[in-house]
């Protein structure tokens, strides 16, 4: 175990992992030495550019906090998060399709009332947002956890503004009616840059690309007996649809956000300026097919 | 631009990435998209995998301060940094052999003047180091820098108790006579452990791997017209040369730390207790071909 030259090398850390006594781990690890030697093979980095490596690895850790996850903005830009997805949910139409969780959703959401406005008071266009949940084959899931994130007006998140709890504002946690559905008020997300003042922004300058996203409002949904449901329903006619900077965009997600006249909404509650719809029904994947993919 | 499967979106973001003005980034930005798409299509990890992959790299960088660098631990230990080296240093034996970086150089360390005890008040067997630095036709080189650091008797680097400039022990910068030579005292180093109480070591517990490295002496060589060399020079007959936990080890970088009696050392100091004498000397590889192999 000494010696090595460019090739030898891959040999002696294969057999070195190789000692992992989990399966999956000896697994993971033996793969990633190939192809992460693979890759250091094939461009053949200077000294300089792999200290640029670490030090981009680095930045990007460190550009971490509470309110700002980098490394899942590098996964979501390198293509790496919807190829995750991909791999996991390859439901073919049967149920609703699945999209990157994106880094700006908060661990149990503040709990609302069906109805409610989750909007604060920031400014904007109001939302209608109603929906259903449902089973594969249609019936309607009662008590499905639906939590909602959205953009302010301005393209931004709350946790961007501020990380305290009490600033959390378009965004909640709604559960399902006994016939599966729900809704609530907000106002209309926009499209936004990702985060780009970091390492991440830096590589998407040097690649050549922007940081946009088309406006968006994402839904993580959840019911005993199926696979939790990570998705967005995109605004259709945004410019960015066919640009996103992570490439989460589904024809099957993109829906038309309907522009209403000032008057009455569904709910009874009055309004004297436009306001805009969004109606989707949602179809959950049973868990047991979840479990049987991963086995 | 929407609706990618497994394979289809590699082709759309290497089509993305395509867009990188330079050269070299778009080089480098497709050979990972590929690579990486490919480790993550065979692995196949689940949502819960990819999200602790995150956390991974994440508490990675996090675990980086000015005296520890966990991503070049990382770098080491997968063995990527061994073969970043010989991708840059495949002399076939003409010149010194090079090895890792390691995470604990600290730049522009403090300059001794030959012959200096460089070890404070370290305790430990004395050691004397003496040798050479010449070009590869073996002339000597007057006027080279040399810098040195090691571990001490415990196994620890002075960054490791403290990252005050004031508290920098056995680590120096020292420059050769006009005959190329350099002498100086320390102390032996000892065999250590890679610092293993974050990421790095727990991935290394998970893969059953021993986080040891046989004891060395770093040095990093710099001269006019020439490559500057970064290398270690081990202790003939250490447990852990064999299994070095970054595979840093070359036959030709081990040597005799020869003991010696009390008594007089070749710089005329008594010594009461027995010491340690290593010798080597180094060549240097000349700059034009190292400019020659990154055109
Ligand atoms: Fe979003
Ligand atoms: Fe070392």
């Amino acid at each position: 175990m000494r010696n090595f030259d460019q090739n030898s090398i891959t040999q002696a850390v294969l057999e070195r992992v190789a000692a992992a006594p989990d399966t999956r781990t000896r697994q993971i690890s033996e793969a990633l030495v190939r192809h992460l030697h693979d890759f250091v093979r094939e461009i053949r980095p200077t000294q300089e550019e792999w200290a640029k490596g670490i030090a981009f690895l680095t930045d990007t850790g460190q550009m971490c906090t509470g309110a700002r996850q980098e490394f899942i903005l590098l996964s979501d830009t390198l293509g790496v998060s919807m190829l995750v997805d991909a791999i996991n949910h390859d439901h073919q139409g049967a149920v609703t399709e699945s999209t990157v969780l994106g880094p700006f959703y908060v661990e149990g959401p503040p709990e609302a009332a069906l109805g409610s406005d989750i909007s604060g008071d920031l400014p904007g266009e109001p939302m209608y947002v109603s929906g259903s949940v449902a089973a594969a084959d249609g019936s309607p899931l009662a008590g499905a956890i639906v939590d909602v994130w959205h953009s302010d007006e301005d393209g931004y998140y709350d946790v961007q503004h501020s990380e305290d709890a009490a600033d959390l504002v378009a965004r909640a946690r709604f559960r399902t009616d006994v016939q599966g559905r729900f809704h609530f008020w907000s106002i209309k997300p926009a499209a936004y840059p990702i985060p780009h003042d970091g390492p991440v922004g830096k590589m998407l300058e040097a690649q050549g690309r922007h940081p946009w996203r088309p406006a968006h409002v994402h839904f993580m949904i959840a019911a005993p007996g199926h696979e939790k449901l990570v998705t967005h329903v995109f605004v259709a006619g945004d410019q960015y649809l066919d640009s996103d900077a992570v490439f989460g965009v589904k024809d099957s997600l993109i829906s038309d956000f309907t522009e209403q006249p000032a008057g009455t909404a569904p709910d009874g509650r009055t309004l004297d300026r436009p306001w805009c719809r969004l109606t989707y029904d949602f179809k959950l994947n049973p868990a047991s097919e979840a479990a049987h993919r991963a086995a």
